[in-house]
């Protein structure tokens, strides 16, 4: 296996540390637009098989050469989601298989935005499904933590533990903090304010994906391992459009612990416009509000050392377990900040993200999983895929709720 | 009289939509960085008396260049406070007297912002003193409504009103709404911006000036008019500096009814560091946050039509009256945002703060105010300017609180 990995960022940086230690692949090329910050990813792990590459991630012509250059077999999706569609098309055009982190981006129902989907999460991926099962190539999209295992939690659940599902209801909360700093999100602020301020999809059986207002749905969530409750809201994400699709089950939900502080400030944002991704001129120049508000918080990649405190991700299943009796059952992972910072040196969330494709690889490189097309983590077998994570030293929890 | 106005925003506009109806200056230069604009505010009037002219008024050899080459008596100031220093020196330099509506800014103390004052509003203008004096020029500084008309009101007071006072204290509220927008403030932002987040100023007889943290000591002030119960909170303002020069108090304090969603607004944008005016790398361009902040908000001279509302600027002096008792009275100036709009095509809080220099032109122009080196508007005697904003068609108010 030779991978091409596109993004040095904290995820990508964080996904080289895991990688390192695996033999199953032969090359890693660490692309990124700044070159600079792809050879310090790729130096830092002290191995022959990494090196570094520019690349123009927009461009899926630039992102094909590289591929045909390096003789790349899989290529890896480490950007912000602006970039899907470009390093998706590079990769088939190129002749490798795909993985990504999080799906091509939503655009929201012209007259209807907070009733009905426009068009949703991952379309444009899936609209492309023929041309990549006619290559007999994969597209295995939404294979960080969330999608990602919170997808294989899903399958775990239907092969494992319950006989008829009523939600797939992915939770998602932590108790971070970073010292020093009066507001400090953990994770890309950019994907944030695109996840949390486009409309919340969910999925229903009888009445498939509908749209919410942003926030909806508020829902004290108790999160395990000493992280306890946190509010949590509806916020657009993968896992509602992917796990319908392969999950048989009456309702699919997402909802992030954002906290009462973060939903301000994301309010505030779009209060004042500064969440728009479109230019504005500014003096003599064009930007984009949102990468202002990027460039002006820390990078937080860099905030692992101030950080303390566990991040949490799972799926709460319930419905009718093997036995016939009513179920209700969190299937979960922790990472504590302590702990990723002192085995790998990177923040327990880019470092959560980034474990679950390198998992993903290993299993398609030794042909546990295999297929072609544009399928999600929970088209596939979820017991190797637990198991290794396991093996990885970073396990799952199971938490039954009493009936 | 020649003037240069310099800005043609809303405050400039709204100068010469007054000034137009006023026979006391032959000249009036509108000079912009954008001469667009400039053309603009100059032909709305339809006198041949005004002209546009461009300016880079971070330049005081490109003011006073102006000054010569339309032998300039008087140039007024009304861009944002950034460009005070030029303008001032630029004047001086070109030979004319001056007029402003801001003072040069603040810079905090670098070990004890919250208790301490570094440099203060208009420091750096009170210390060219001695060149205004020595050059027989005249800096009228803070002449437009708050500073200005507060100003007046605080020298009225203590000809007229009172024996002793024990606080002079600004108070400024109103009841505006702006009709389909989430958020739309009636004023430069980033002026707001610097006045709201720098630590507020307050002064007292037996401690001088000293600062607290921003949006301190609130109070809930009943404006008059209508407009009622507002909650205000310290606000670093010119006022504080200016009237205890002249004026002999206890206290003096100035306080924004700012309501609670702005505060809200303001702490957010400070806290993700959006309130910052040195630039930060986007992409492959500079941009100044808080630039971008007022670039992603409607401009306020353009909201007049959707405006709804009153504007109250005024000041509360408390103390001992004339007769020996005491006293506590509110001097003050209503505009009603419908009636601006009628009668001037401008909204109620630029035309505002713009009726005041021109009336203080006035008085210059046919030598019932006169003076050198650097003043305040409480310098000068307060009856001759408030009967001629009455004669303009707005009149100021007073109200007696009971003792």
């Amino acid at each position: 296996m030779r991978i091409l990995l596109v993004g040095a960022g904290g995820v990508g940086a964080a996904f080289c540390s895991i990688a390192v230690r695996r033999d199953f692949f032969d090359k890693l090329v660490v692309a990124d637009y700044d070159e600079g910050r792809a050879r310090a990813a790729a130096e830092a792990v002290g191995d022959a098989r990494f090196v570094a590459a520019q690349v123009d991630a927009t461009s899926a012509e630039a992102v094909a050469e590289l591929v045909r250059s390096h003789r790349i077999t899989h290529v890896m999706n480490a950007v912000d989601p602006r970039f899907v569609m470009p390093i998706f098309e590079g990769a088939l055009a190129g002749g490798a298989d795909y993985l990504d982190m999080a799906m091509s981006l939503s655009q929201r129902h012209p007259e209807q935005p907070f009733a009905l989907p426009g068009v949703k999460l991952g379309d444009e991926q899936f609209a492309a499904e023929d041309s990549w099962r006619d290559a007999g190539r994969l597209a295995l999209v939404g294979i960080g933590v969330e999608p990602g295992l919170s997808d294989v939690f899903a399958r775990y659940a239907a092969d494992h533990l319950f006989s008829e599902i009523d939600e797939l209801g992915t939770r998602d909360g932590s108790n971070l903090t970073v010292e020093g700093y009066d507001f400090a999100p953990s994770f890309s602020i950019w994907t944030t304010i695109e996840e949390c301020l486009n409309p919340p999809v969910i999925w229903e059986a009888d009445r498939g994906w509908y749209t919410t207002e942003p926030f909806s749905e508020p829902e004290v969530f108790d999160f395990p391992d000493g992280i306890g409750e946190v509010e949590c809201v509806n916020v657009e994400h993968e896992e509602v459009l992917l796990m319908p699709r392969w999950v048989k089950c009456r309702r699919a939900t997402f909802k992030y612990g954002l906290g009462e502080e973060f939903i301000g400030v994301l309010k505030t944002l779009n209060k004042l416009g500064l969440d728009r991704t479109e230019k504005v001129k500014v003096g003599g120049v064009e930007v984009s509000p949102r990468d202002v508000v990027a460039a002006c918080l820390p990078n937080p990649a860099t905030l692992g050392p101030k950080m303390r405190g566990k991040t949490c991700a799972g799926l709460w299943v319930t419905g009718t377990g093997k036995d016939g009796n009513p179920r209700s059952t969190y299937l979960y992972h922790v990472v504590d900040n302590e702990w990723s910072m002192a085995q790998y040196g990177h923040q327990c969330v880019v470092w959560q993200t980034a474990i679950n494709p390198v998992v993903a690889l290993e299993l398609l490189a030794n042909g546990t999983w295999s297929g072609s097309g544009v399928l999600g983590p929970e088209a596939f077998d979820a017991v190797p895929f637990l198991d290794l994570l396991t093996e990885y030293g970073s396990p799952w929890g199971q938490r039954d709720d009493p009936q």
